[in-house]
């Protein structure tokens, strides 16, 4: 079996007595690098072989002057079950969905520009890890290949119908590899469009590529599919929860951020602690501890609900804003949300200062015609509050919508996205914001979990 | 003297043998409070009186109801030194001008509705907190008198011409009291006004207002005079370190940030660690510990710049922003900062994905009319680094600026609005937006700067 390698490849590791699944060492430049052969993902660059390293990260090596020898052969007994062949690989009884949306952890480095493109399938993920075989019985199911950056509305539709339809087939849980960058809108989505889904429903990214060194897919996939398998029920993001490869936190969908560019804890829950922690080490099975009260696994896909109205735009406040750019979004969008300052301002002066300028006219403006304004804090953590100062005030009597919610402003975008694809009647919109549905509003702040 | 108080109660206090500064105790409905008679501030309503307690806060007690009772007369010897007749009080050699720009911690509240209105002249602060004039010579200066969700770029030069005339004249520290909201906004265009300060220019804020019992102001002014009179050069906030009344924080003007909407420690350094800490304890000096490396006292008011464009925009990017919002922003601004997912993205759909839409033509739009796009991280932490994916590749090369710089959204819309006040030249705007000019980048990412 070529496992995917050029036959040049091939040939010249089977002349060395070297199939996939060995133990390795490759010497380049003056050092080396020692660990087992995997199979080549589709995408990868010709020449060059992929080797899983003993601290469970994989490596991708150019054959251009590395010497290549074989240091022991592979336990046989894992090729059956490689899950290249079929769509489902590994033992035991509980069944996990892996869905693959795109992102770094299913991406490789075009070695040509150092860019990194979404490359490998669930199916090549699935084979790139093989341990996830020991933990469940793991399907590989496709979904689509998107750096996050360029997700839209309607990809969240279409996971969303995936996951149910996994679900009501029989998945115990749910792993989605996701791009970070827009993962925690989509995991707010998928929380109001499966809101009684029974399973757990798992999110998981890289913020590295998975033929870096340091990547953290190894161990993040481990985790997100250890509390897939747990018994959890609701939409969560399992990432690294430290810089060290010890642990990973699990976040409700509706209350988690990325708050780094780059960091692999970059990831937070927002005003809650994290529900759970999974610990990791390489080659131990993952063992997850719950840190508050959580939905458990009841079973089932529920409700699916995937109206949706896309046209929300998320307007952030500041010095300077343009009253005039605010009335020209009736031009855009059917509804707004407002990343307000403080505790949910934008200018109104209402003591008529002769330098400021006001969005209030705008603002009822938008609201008159038919177009709901919601108000999101800036400041990312606290509550909003429009009853203290008087630009709170006047934009709660404009109509703006959110008095009291401590949502993130991303949890705030996606609802009103979700609530205008059931209602365009403005008071009705109010109502169905300003009510919890998925826990993206909590009702009692926590002074323990700012920036935590 | 009244020192404020409406004749009918003055006569009821004089009554009492009570006056101003004296000690006093006012039980109404079986609970009492005991402290210090205060001068009245000029809009607190009619029948109430101002009384500092232990702890330091000032609170406001109606006198519907109420007993007052002497307990202790007041040291005369604090009289004479009262700022309300002149503008100018306290003792030693260090000059403080203590400039009010607004805010909360110059606000009270209005009674009938609970809403806090800015309300408290620089003057009237001064002879609320009577303990600042024991720390230095105040000069209090008014400037406006806003809360600062209204407050406007032009206001920042108003500002920056008043800290300029005055450390020319001689004030040995600058104070500004300031409304929250956009404090750190107008931190950051002080930081660039007045690039070379040779003295401490620190604005503070509060919030909780002063006749509230849980207000921080009483610490965060007396950390801030003490941080004006230290032996630090540059702008700075200084506010609450902790939930407790313990510390304050001095945080570089261009690198700080309002994390919470309501928290007194809401303000945090991003990505790099305050310049010092300010140790409070009521009765006491505060002392000042430094933290960092720091820009130390030289003297003198340095240059005053304050060319700037107001015309800029900080437009957030989400799954579902409007390609077409985008490109009309050319109608309203004069350059955009794009708060961008992850290490800098926006949708640019390299793939040609059917759902996905790209701003991509929409930013080449703005840049060829002569609209610069800039690029922040909108997870506030970390460095932009558009050379690692393919959005961030192309949008670099259609000339978005910012690659490789850590500042925060709001530092980078203040530099923009600066930078376009100098030169509309597009090659000239990125060499001036990508160099250093206020520490609004630093060159090397600090690990223990995340979330502290």
């Amino acid at each position: 079996m070529s496992y995917g390698y050029p036959q040049e490849v091939q040939e010249g590791l089977l002349r060395n007595g070297i199939s996939v699944w060995d133990r390795i060492r490759v010497k380049k430049n003056g050092t080396q690098v020692e660990g087992i052969l995997l199979p080549r993902p589709n995408l990868l660059p010709g020449k060059a072989l992929v080797i899983k390293l003993d601290n469970g990260y994989n490596v991708g090596v150019l054959l251009e002057g590395a010497t290549v020898e074989l240091v022991a052969k592979g336990a046989s007994p894992t090729e059956p079950q490689l899950p290249l062949a079929s769509n489902t690989s590994g033992t035991g009884e509980t069944k996990i969905s892996l869905l693959s949306a795109g992102g770094t952890i299913s991406s490789r480095v075009d070695y040509s520009t150092g860019a990194v493109f979404p490359a490998l399938t669930a199916q090549e993920l699935a084979s790139f890890f093989p341990e996830l075989s020991s933990m469940a019985r793991i399907k590989t199911v496709p979904v689509f290949n998107l750096l996050s950056e360029d997700m839209h509305p309607k990809h969240w539709i279409s996971l969303a119908e995936k996951v149910y339809s996994e679900v009501a087939e029989g998945a115990d849980g749910v792993v989605i590899t996701h791009g970070t960058d827009t993962m925690h809108y989509t995991a707010a989505a998928l929380s109001f469009m499966l809101p009684d889904v029974g399973v757990p429903v798992v999110l998981v990214g890289a913020q590295r590529s998975s033929d870096r060194g340091s990547s953290d897919n190894v161990m993040n996939l481990d985790c997100a599919v250890a509390a897939a398998a747990s018994d959890l029920a609701g939409v969560y993001v399992v990432m690294h929860g430290s810089m060290s490869d010890d642990y990973c936190l699990v976040h409700q969908g509706t209350r988690v951020r990325k708050m780094h560019t780059s960091r692999r804890d970059a990831f937070r829950s927002i005003g809650v602690s994290p529900v759970a922690k999974v610990t990791w080490a390489m080659g131990e099975k993952p063992s997850i501890e719950y840190l508050r009260e959580r939905k458990k696994r009841v079973g089932g896909a529920g409700k699916l609900d995937v109206r949706l109205d896309e046209r929300v735009g998320l307007i952030y406040v500041h010095p300077g804003i343009s009253p005039e750019m605010i009335e020209s979004l009736s031009s855009y969008y059917d509804g707004i949300v407002l990343a307000g300052t403080g505790l949910g301002h934008a200018p109104t002066n209402p003591g008529g200062d002769p330098l400021a300028r006001s969005v209030l006219p705008a603002i009822r403006s938008l609201i008159s015609s038919g177009i709901p304004v919601v108000m999101a804090p800036q400041t990312i953590y606290g509550r909003i509050n429009m009853n203290v100062y008087a630009a709170g005030r006047l934009l709660k009597e404009a109509g703006v919508i959110g008095d009291g919610c401590d949502w993130t402003p991303e949890a705030a975008l996606v609802k009103l996205m979700f609530v205008l694809g059931h209602t365009k009647d403005m008071r009705q919109v109010k109502v169905m914001m300003e009510r919890d549905l998925a826990g993206e509003i909590t009702t009692i702040s926590h002074p323990g979990a700012f920036l935590t």
